[in-house]
């Protein structure tokens, strides 16, 4: 009896001291886990985490700043879903593809969740200045130079650094800052088909050193670019999607070269950009397009400090919460060798435009611009077309107004006319997710295949 | 002997289980504080937390976007601080009281560490529009509006509202929103002395719809107020700190009252401020003037419109990282009562401002404005002043420049020529951070010191 009690105490105390040693370890991983005990940050982590663990059904998702119902966030659907978890389609939804929206690019994010995520404090960049009482975070500044480098579609030596609420706020700095110290009045001009907004946005703001001409090959045909000119010139081109130079030329032509779609997602890159003028936006490189930012490469000295002036008095430089968000999206994008958004979006681009191409290859009334396939600089091979927009052509006599015709088969796009080209031209978006993406190909493969004629799909 | 084992034997087993008691209530209790196990938010929280345990002494702040030297971030020191922990004072060290950099919140928000922190998600509001594809965040301004209710300094029932970066930007929103649709150019007032910007920014954007004119005052004792005429109301005055009313009268006059100081830190408030254009900026309530964002309270439909066309063309709206990092500031902002950060912004002004009145008032040669004890619709009290400047005047005949007065004794203001006033006057902010104000005290105290026949301080 009493070996078998000793026994029992034995079992006991193996078995309390194996217990001891599993906690131990426990403990000991647990703090390896939680490398560093959060204090102050634990409860906005937290709050992040449960919002974002909300389930949309893979078709929407949960802000921090959305609505909230029962203290649930509430889900914002994906275009042409609904109920509260996202899981309804709704058959019946125009596929909307006016916006260049860049949406395409949320789920690369998705991935990424844990090095793109950015705790801010309370008290961070409180101040109007940086430590050098610029409004310019110099860190940020050198994180866009490595992202040109890598991705190799800018020279950015010899060149000052602008920051702006997105390439659109840099557009307007760029056209007062060009025409500011001029003596006679700066015409401004654009070739056609363009970007729309040069148009309203150089009327809204003009004075009486600039105002909107118009289009760029009119005044090159009537050989009319005496006196002050700046020309808009985007390459790649929106709509088209076609690398594009300067069409006008002479001392007193200044170009603004948008370059907001000059990366491998879009186009090949023959070579670094290398003009005076160059913006960008981070919209159309990491998808951010909600937070206004971009940056233009100045050559010479007074257009960047007339652009310094034009931020200063417009807004006093550009946000540090957007400047501390655009840093931590570029060190993604800078990790490892620096080319996964790259791939990651040129891939998708890519995909999407092959499958519009097959689509309307079958159409005898609809054509769709060609991109040649053309050498790369940074894939380091000749590559085919990736571009962000469909230029989509309705050629049969009848269809004067494509946009229309679109509309009838439940497909919004974008005018041909707002881009200063005919109205038989529509842009449909290829940027948006992939929700927005397959119900426009589904909508064109539905209105392709109801062509008298047209192969069977 | 086996007595001995066996009691040996006992305390061990004892002991043991004591073990196992504690290992589990501590694994209890780490559980219970972190109630939800952090994933991918994880990193960006610790990254967060271990920039900002960097001791700078109490005289500096370390940031995510700042220098890191060997992996450390890098100590940013306050003015008149050097040193790698900022830790050594400079003793000749200029006190710069030029910059309403409004630091003196600095304090409120690192006592607000927990509830003031936001974690970002790498994929949050990417989009251009929000859910009903507006720029402006539904949520962020319910939030407004219930500060603006618990301050009582404006009603907002009945009027719009649109969000522009910092009221810079609605400055010259609201000048193209009120000149946009009238037959006549307009020009643009305000009476003396007043904010810098008004001239500089309104020259620079000047267009054929307006121009700045000069000083409300001259207008009005001239008369000449006929046509289109648009007055900027500063409400309390930048620099004096007093409560204005607009200077001109008519049907074609219209004002745009700045009330960034409208708050109870600043003034009393003996009424809700009800005007038909009143701009406010995060800036001066809760100090983030670095976050660049502002809000206007617009009566009429048009002028609302024209402003929303202003930001959609200068920027397509503001940034939804500002947006979002507004509405987490005015959620602590809202906590409890929603009273205190008026009650430590008080507090803190006040002392400053008797402070200085004091040193000042045993002057000879110097005198500030004198703002009259006033009912608080806040406080519901009458309260004594607390403004954002001292608008000090240089009384001795030979001292027409003020501002090299003080640059003799290390002080640097801003000059009263630069408010159109006389430069007898210099306007010393109130609005740093301890360390500034505090140095300025120092000085001013050793400026008057030396002044022969006042009281020894």
């Amino acid at each position: 009896m009493a070996k078998f009690k000793g026994f029992l105490f034995g079992l006991f105390l193996v078995g309390s001291i194996a217990l001891n040693i599993f906690f131990l370890t426990n403990n000991l991983y647990a703090g390896y886990v939680n490398k560093q005990q959060l204090s102050w940050s634990q409860r906005a982590a937290a709050e992040a985490e449960a919002v974002a663990s909300v389930s949309c059904s893979g078709h929407g998702i949960t802000y921090l700043d959305g609505l909230f119902l029962d203290g649930k966030p509430v889900c914002e659907c994906n275009s042409c879903y609904g109920g509260p978890t996202c899981s309804h389609f709704l058959p019946d939804c125009v596929a909307n593809a006016d916006s260049g929206d860049p949406l395409f690019l949320e789920p690369f994010w998705m991935q990424h969740a844990e090095s793109s995520a950015l705790l801010v404090a309370g008290w961070h960049r409180m101040s109007y200045g940086f430590a050098d009482q610029s409004s310019m975070s110099q860190v940020l500044q050198n994180h866009i130079l490595k992202v040109h480098s890598i991705s190799r579609n800018a020279i950015t030596k010899g060149k000052y650094l602008v920051f702006g609420a997105g390439s659109t706020q840099l557009l307007s700095a760029a056209v007062f800052a060009l025409s500011l110290n001029s003596s006679s009045l700066a015409r401004v001009v654009a070739a056609s088909p363009y970007y729309p907004v040069y148009k309203t946005q150089t009327d809204f703001f003009e004075t009486a050193h600039f105002e909107f001409q118009g289009d760029a090959l009119l005044m090159k045909r009537s050989s009319n670019s005496t006196g002050n000119v700046i020309e808009f010139v985007t390459s790649p081109n929106n709509p088209d999607g076609l690398l594009r130079k300067a069409v006008l030329q002479g001392s007193s032509v200044n170009a603004i070269y948008d370059h907001a779609y000059y990366w491998p997602h879009f186009t090949a890159i023959p070579a670094p950009a290398d003009e005076d003028v160059m913006i960008f936006t981070i919209s159309k490189l990491t998808g951010h397009a909600g937070s206004r930012f971009g940056w233009a490469l100045v050559k010479d000295e007074v257009v960047y400090l007339n652009m310094l002036k034009y931020m200063q008095l417009a807004e006093l430089g550009v946000s540090r919460d957007t400047q501390l968000r655009a840093l931590q999206l570029l060190k993604v994008v800078l990790e490892g060798d620096g080319r996964e958004i790259f791939h990651f979006a040129y891939e998708k681009m890519r995909d999407r435009w092959e499958n519009i191409s097959q689509i309307v290859s079958l159409s005898k009334r609809y054509t769709i611009q060609d991109i040649p396939p053309q050498y790369c600089n940074f894939f380091e091979k000749v590559r085919g077309p990736s571009p962000a927009y469909v230029w989509l052509k309705c050629e049969r006599e009848e269809d004067t107004n494509c946009n229309a015709v679109l509309r009838g088969a439940n497909i919004i796009g974008r005018l041909g006319s707002l881009f200063n080209a005919s109205d038989r031209y529509v842009r449909l978006s290829l940027l948006k997710r992939d929700d927005d993406f397959n119900l426009l190909l589904y909508r064109l493969k539905e209105l392709v295949s109801k062509e008298g004629g047209a192969e069977t799909l």
